[in-house]
């Protein structure tokens, strides 16, 4: 299969990462992340999460960013929820670009860990989900199956679990009289691999055929550029990312905040862009806001084009020689 | 076309990773480090090089290392050189495995900074390099090409370099009666993206079909893995690699040892395992190896399962579940 002409990336970093670290970050400097990210031409940007204040302190502001931010017209601004109580909490919160998503789980170890239910209750809940987006007017924007690859709790997860996840999505949204429109299929905890990644897209894309199938990857043992390749050669185009590395699961590498976290968005901008496959992003410009987000963070964080940098400068010392 | 099924790494983590760090580190944590890798079944380990010691003061021992050296019987323990007298030194030097190697520049430019000549004046020295092996009755075994894919100070380089590289080498070889039977192109500096390795591996395999065609990439940017994998889908089953992603090209990233070097060997062999492909490698073996590099650097390396460990212990708990 020919490689996509154009990718989306929508950024977790702000999520992913800020969620993380032991410690919560000033509002300010999040908000100035958030704004950063917002002029690099990413269309889609994860703020915040509303879940438990308890289990996630760092988030438990999420109201304040979102009133804190100036927004740029054309840019999403998202948050994570997942639960109703979540949902309702991003619904009643100015300037949250709700985008009313289902979720279910793969694993049900990894379920009752991160969502205090089973796999199966989960994907029962989806059902008063739905009935809320409705009652609000909403419609399902996508669908995520978490820990869809494997899990540190229960190891390898067979492709049958996101399929079936995927149909119930899709049943779902069919019932309400349109098709789930994106399923995202998250290696939530490192476990994919290339064959893995095409196998399972290409199962899921078969059980949905009418769904864009989309691909969370995180780098926790260094596949995650292959991963994303094997899925863009399958013709995914759509990939959540964060700057500067940024995040991971907490159940990826335990107590290490400094292991890899999701796929790198500038060094998977970079890969697009060096293969010729368009993002709509501003390369440079997302490397400043990796830059800034490594210096909030106050450690070095995984991106490689944060050490290295991109071929530009190399490229622009060529040509203007050339001139010369 | 399909994934091989075995696939062979050239470790060259002793040599790439010492060679690149400001200080010269003990020669007994150098040789421990070599002879944990010889446990792990690597069966090649490129364990130091014999260049200008004012060049490279980190290798001026080389002699001594190879002298401390307790050899596994079935590992290779080469070295590296550049010009004719460093292959003399290495020749001397007791336990040492020569391979004879000839070495071509896909960039002037880059020639002139690493050898002090110029690219065309390195292919005319391989005809003297030729006569040295066949007088001392050494048949080439491999051939790299050296900033196959682009460069700091040129830019990008046109397949056409390499190809005209790997038919001088060829014709080289095939005026002493065989053909040479390794071409490995190397990503000095980091500019190789997927369609890039794709064409360039093509191109050569297309112009000496009889030569075993190899990697050796660089993670500089983050596309390593990536790049591993596009050379996994041509057919490639020859790697070099560096444990820890030790190493790197000094004019990769100036100034920033930290920067990521070499594609890392124990996630890339974790790459091949998760996708099928046999490599001959026990992956904890090689785990604890790269635990004892970074333990010796005395810094955080840029491995991902240095972090993350392998997938080995949730499928190992999850079997004890199964049959508890």
């Amino acid at each position: 299969m020919e490689l996509p002409a154009e990718v989306e990336f929508r950024e977790e970093g702000p999520r992913e990462g800020f969620q993380i670290e032991p410690r919560q970050y000033p509002l300010a400097d999040r908000v100035r992340l958030v704004e950063a990210l917002a002029e690099t031409g990413l269309r889609h940007i994860q703020v915040a999460s509303f879940v438990s204040p308890k289990a996630v302190p760092q988030m438990a502001d999420s109201e304040q960013l979102f009133a804190a931010l100036n927004k740029r017209p054309g840019v999403t601004y998202s948050a994570l929820w997942l639960n109703e109580k979540g949902f309702l909490r991003a619904l009643a919160t100015p300037g949250v670009d709700v985008r009313a998503r289902l979720a279910f789980y793969a694993s049900d170890a990894f379920a009752r860990r991160n969502n205090g239910c089973s796999a199966e209750e989960m994907a029962a809940r989806q059902q008063g989900w739905m009935a809320l987006y409705a009652e609000h007017g909403l419609r399902v924007e996508t669908m995520t199956v978490l820990a869809a690859f494997g899990c540190n709790f229960e190891g390898d997860v067979p492709p049958a679990r996101s399929v079936a996840a995927a149909r119930a999505a899709e049943a779902l949204c069919r019932a309400q009289g349109y098709g789930v429109p994106k399923i995202l299929l998250a290696d939530t905890m490192g476990w994919a691999n290339p064959v893995a990644v095409k196998r399972l897209v290409g199962a899921v894309r078969e059980a949905v055929p009418t769904a864009r199938v989309g691909l969370h990857l995180h780098d926790t043992r260094g596949l995650g550029a292959a991963n994303m390749l094997a899925g863009l050669q399958m013709g995914v185009d759509l990939f959540d990312s964060s700057v500067a590395g940024l995040g991971g699961c907490p159940f990826s590498a335990p107590g290490d905040v400094t292991a890899a976290g999701n796929i790198c968005t500038e060094d998977m901008v970079f890969m697009c862009h060096e293969m010729g496959i368009a993002t709509g992003v501003d390369l440079e410009a997302l490397l400043e806001a990796a830059r800034l987000a490594e210096s909030i963070i106050g450690r070095r964080l995984n991106g490689h084009l944060l050490r290295a940098g991109s071929l530009a400068r190399f490229r622009a010392a060529r040509a203007l020689a050339a001139q010369a």
